[in-house]
């Protein structure tokens, strides 16, 4: 099973073109999962983040192509992680720390092959694809990849106390996980103190309040309405707890 | 075939985790159809009347996976729908009940059967995903379901005259079947009173009339440019008939 | 393998309607593939180069269900082209003209096949992607096709200098190939003059570019921006060279 996670956005012209790659490399019938592809744009942290929070989803053996890489053709490195029984397949440029950082058991490889001719601007499509598509059918070729110590950068385990996603109803996801945060703390954001209800069904209708969402993140909403739009919130945004 | 047919965005977080249960419920090759997740949000009657108009491309077995559920959590029942020859699965909040007005058979039961953990607020993976893999697959467990008399929240079987789904395009489509409607009949909507034309490329450029869809509903558009941005249209509008 | 090019819009309930019909028609586990669904609506000028630039990632025996179509229910032709191993379905509006002309080896042939009953407005889902599904299949019977001399609309071979694609990041794609503009060459557009990067990584933080993306065409960018917001570019826009 191949997990999609980037930047590149469901409806674009990427998608496609990553996928006609895994097609030509999978043995038919792989599946192949979109799990996201409106991580915010050139942004590994809140993707590294993001990802931390969407993996346990997916089974063990999941290949997961991790692509938010505004650095690509640039010096940042092309690499694996396997972490805790899946694999990762992105750039060395935080994308995939918070998951190193926070799995059991945990390794990390350059990958050293190239293919030829290599795009200077698409690595998804050319780099990070074949080698996701192989992991996956288990034919990874001896010398593509060289182990390393760890990854070069890191954003480590720690909760990140900033708005990382906003989703189409305008709930906003921030990255701090609610196994961390007890129900009768307030939330601080955007001026104003934010408490806890368990559903929106339980929430004053029109009023921002904030719950643990089915990924386990604290989450900020609106019953019936936007909470980005109600309270202006960005992505990037600092979240404070009271 | 199992059918998605949600408010969950194409785009986002939620529909990858429904397909990442799916894909561990049912045999491999299963086919999973994204009819549509973009129902207006939180609007169980616009999604209501649209799936009433959408259902019929899919083939008889075919099993829905409806969930606009702005009460998860709250004391609205899980349930199933049988109506002629295809399942729907969902939340009893009105959004199967005009699928099953218009039915010529159907039958309805709550789901009884609870997940460990359930999620407070994300239903559609947790409760209604296996639900609808286990009726894909065949395997559905006596004791899952309770069958009931009828639905709780019934909008009926008549048609909506309002404005219940604006597409990319910005052609806006009533809740109004067109078999319904005379050739000769004017829409009036926003202030003005719309002529009938058969096709796209039949209608004045540039003004607005009103049409048969390709699923059966009235439709208002414009030629080569967007009827909700031009006559200031939007989802719950009322339509008359002249 | 079906690919899908379209404008129907991804989120939108087009799609899910072909893919109905394709289900029922090709053999299962045929793949099908959305290349693009967001080609700019109505607009078989720049679908016909977004296609011409885009078909290269699939292999030979594909067939591009190519539907861009706001004459239908006119008096255009349904088609079917063939060209270097590879079909294409769609109106005969221009929009598989680029591809035509620039092919080794072309055939095209009028589809004089009628669904019963066929809708007005639809032929996407009700004639195209019978067609299509049946060629992929190796099922098309005699008499459904007739041979033409060549399409009645040609937009020729030429390369487009205009927008005609602009991506979710915010970059602006022209009907340029980059492999006829020398890398010394400037861009001018909006008023500006843009010089060449080979990538993001080593272009100006925050001022505009033009760099060779990754399917071949010239392309303008701000690194970690959007190059179409900061200079106001709009699809059709005129590009320069100098």
């Amino acid at each position: 099973m191949i997990v999609l996670f980037t930047d590149f956005g469901a409806d674009d012209i990427y998608v496609a073109q990553v996928k006609a790659v895994l097609a030509q490399q999978v043995p038919p019938g792989t599946p192949v999962h979109d799990l996201l592809h409106g991580v915010p744009n050139f942004d590994a942290r809140a993707g590294a983040h993001l990802l931390a929070a969407l993996q346990p989803s997916f089974p063990a053996g999941a290949v997961f192509l991790s692509v938010i890489d505004p650095g690509v053709g640039g010096p940042r490195d092309p690499v694996v992680l396997e972490a805790d029984g899946k694999a990762y397949v992105g750039p060395d440029n935080g994308l995939l720390s918070v998951v190193a950082a926070r799995a059991r058991k945990a390794r990390t490889w350059r990958i050293v092959w190239r293919p030829t001719p290599q795009s200077a601007s698409f690595h998804g499509g050319d780099l990070f694809a074949p080698v996701a598509a192989w992991i996956a059918a288990g034919s990874l070729a001896k010398g593509k990849l060289e182990e390393t110590p760890g990854l070069n950068v890191q954003f480590k385990a720690d909760d990140l106390a900033e708005v990382i996603y906003i989703d189409h109803y305008g709930n906003v996801l921030t990255g701090l996980r609610a196994v961390n945060v007890s129900h009768s703390a307030k939330i601080e954001v955007g001026g104003q103190r934010l408490a806890y209800a368990r559903v929106f069904a339980e929430a004053p209708a029109g009023s921002a309040f904030w719950y643990e969402n089915s990924v386990g993140l604290v989450e900020i909403a609106v019953s019936g309405g936007s909470a980005a739009q109600m309270m202006g919130l960005r992505i990037g945004d600092a979240i404070g707890l009271v």
